[in-house]
């Protein structure tokens, strides 16, 4: 069994420290916040984020981050992804060469366009820097229900240890060396999340979310492979995996903003509404970005720009992704004439 | 505008026959039924397929195969897969050379293991067979709500052909040439509904499904490569987009009858439950079946098969899966080490 640490106390940070204990290894969690590491310790329940779940005695709390990243074998970065960079800073003086590094935040970073293992690498200039994802809420996975994810890990020796780490009858992992294009997939979702939502919204059905669901995956596959990913990525757990759970659930705060926006809401007052931060409305704006410096068309991602930040009625925004030119539905299809 | 004809008159059909309809096609439907020639050309709705669909003046109906079939520049095939073979070989003696003919039912023959266009072609020598497939509900299309398929040809002439008869703007047809990777990922993915509607019926959460449909995506993929198909289009319309569509909704008898399966009848019980034939029961021998042949694993659908022809607990297949050899996500994966 393993030393393993947990940096952030928020519902995926305690859904994993939960599933690292039951798996038997001695889980130290870090928080900034006092109150936080006092109900872990304490209460053994954080009813604000997973109300129910008992946090197992094999779990500690400390607001210390030296002694939560001392001699672990294996510490996972689950801070949301706006505190990466500041929380990844703070880390690299305890971090030793070549500790490993789980992040399990999804982001762009929009002034670098970096992804968040590349912003970790940037401030932490000795570790092994590593991803785990998929489709996976955090109230299921802290109530044992059957989930399955992605390491990626630039060594498979790496990844193979981080699957044995995790890896448990309700949680299965698979093994990936393609970083970016999990980060990219898991990133870029967002916005089609927000698409997905707005159909919802404007009362459209299974099949005009099942077609921006398919079309979607497929533009930020064009993208990510452009940027050096490998397409079977985007088609794997942390791609399409990822991006239908998000579009399939009332959990997802992208999926929430984008219903209320299909409705007629701004972008602003949806956020309001939500009463979160929609990581898709800023994901949307490094998409773009991303997009015109690849060279890559992405119609649906473009048509969400519009929505959130021109004012573009929902509604017309779909009509014209219906009358777009006739396409073929592979760039790379072959016909006998 | 096209003379197109309609065979069969299911709500798939029905629905079909609207949208060519509003894109001012003159449109004959065939049935062998009497009464439901009478229905549509009399009472203009069919309320035990399409309730509430009113069919327009430009749909005629009729029971007579020849008269439906002559002189029409498309006709669309839209019967029952256990019937497609019975009915192409009694609308051989009519069909003109070149004629071209667009299935759009989704099946592999269970005794010669072939799909429905090669079944076709097999009583039709001299037409020019061609599929439609996507996610697409009748019900919503029927509606008019937004909608994409792709249309699968030998041609590019005919694809496009296909693709600006039915195409307008709720309806968004793609080309695509590999006729067969339609096919095999529009026929096996009710397998895989019915492992999600399992899921469901066991009461597990949005994470195990999309894990499912992933990673039963992928299996159905590798078989179909193997068979000569494209792997991009398993992950298009026909593949990931249509089994989206088909987990996500209750319209799936396949669904359906997963969920009761996964709550503890038997195969028997479900189908009995759900009154009609579900069409991933029989498609999941011929899974098993290619999947020998071919000499792809298929754990998913290896599962099912002894879920509903073993009695093995559902619960029993879940834990089995999740508890398989470590794999990494793709079989093409490139370590650093």
């Amino acid at each position: 069994m393993a030393e393993v640490s947990v940096i952030g106390a928020g519902s995926w940070g305690e859904a994993l420290a939960i599933l690292l204990a039951d798996n038997g290894h001695d889980v130290t969690m870090w928080s900034a916040l006092e109150y936080e590491v006092d109900m872990i310790n304490n209460d053994r329940e954080n009813p604000e984020k997973l109300p129910g779940v008992k946090i197992p005695e094999n779990v500690k709390a400390t607001k210390n981050l030296e002694e939560a990243l001392k001699e672990k074998e294996l510490v996972v970065l689950a801070v949301p992804s706006k505190f990466t960079r500041s929380t990844a800073h703070q880390m690299a003086q305890y971090v030793k060469d070549g500790q490993i590094i789980v992040n399990v935040a999804k982001g762009i970073e929009e002034s670098t366009l970096m992804t968040l293992s590349e912003v970790i690498e940037d401030e932490i200039k000795n570790a092994d820097v590593a991803v785990l994802s998929g489709p996976s809420h955090a109230e299921e996975v802290g109530r044992r229900i059957p989930t399955s994810c992605v390491a990626g890990a630039k060594t498979k020796k790496t990844a193979e240890y981080i699957q044995n780490i995790f890896m448990n009858e309700v949680f299965r992992v698979y093994t990936n060396p393609d970083i970016l294009g999990i980060e990219i997939g898991a990133s870029l979702k967002n916005v089609i999340a927000l698409a997905a939502g707005m159909a919802d919204g404007l009362g459209y059905g299974d099949n005009s979310k099942a077609a921006l669901i398919t079309r979607g995956i497929a533009e930020i596959s064009r993208l990510g492979v452009k940027m050096g990913g490998a397409p079977e990525t985007f088609y794997g757990l942390s791609g399409i995996g990822d991006l239908i759970v998000t579009c399939a659930s009332m959990h997802s705060r992208n999926r929430r903003a984008g219903i209320l926006i299909g409705k007629g809401y701004t972008a602003k007052e949806a956020m309001e509404e939500v009463k979160m931060i929609v990581e898709g409305v800023y994901c949307t704006k490094a998409a773009v970005k991303l997009s015109e410096k690849y060279g890559i068309a992405m119609p649906i991602v473009s048509e969400v720009e519009k929505i959130l930040f021109d004012d573009k009625p929902a509604k017309d925004a779909v009509k014209d992704l219906m009358l777009r030119g006739k396409k073929s539905e592979h760039t790379s299809a072959v016909w006998r004439d």
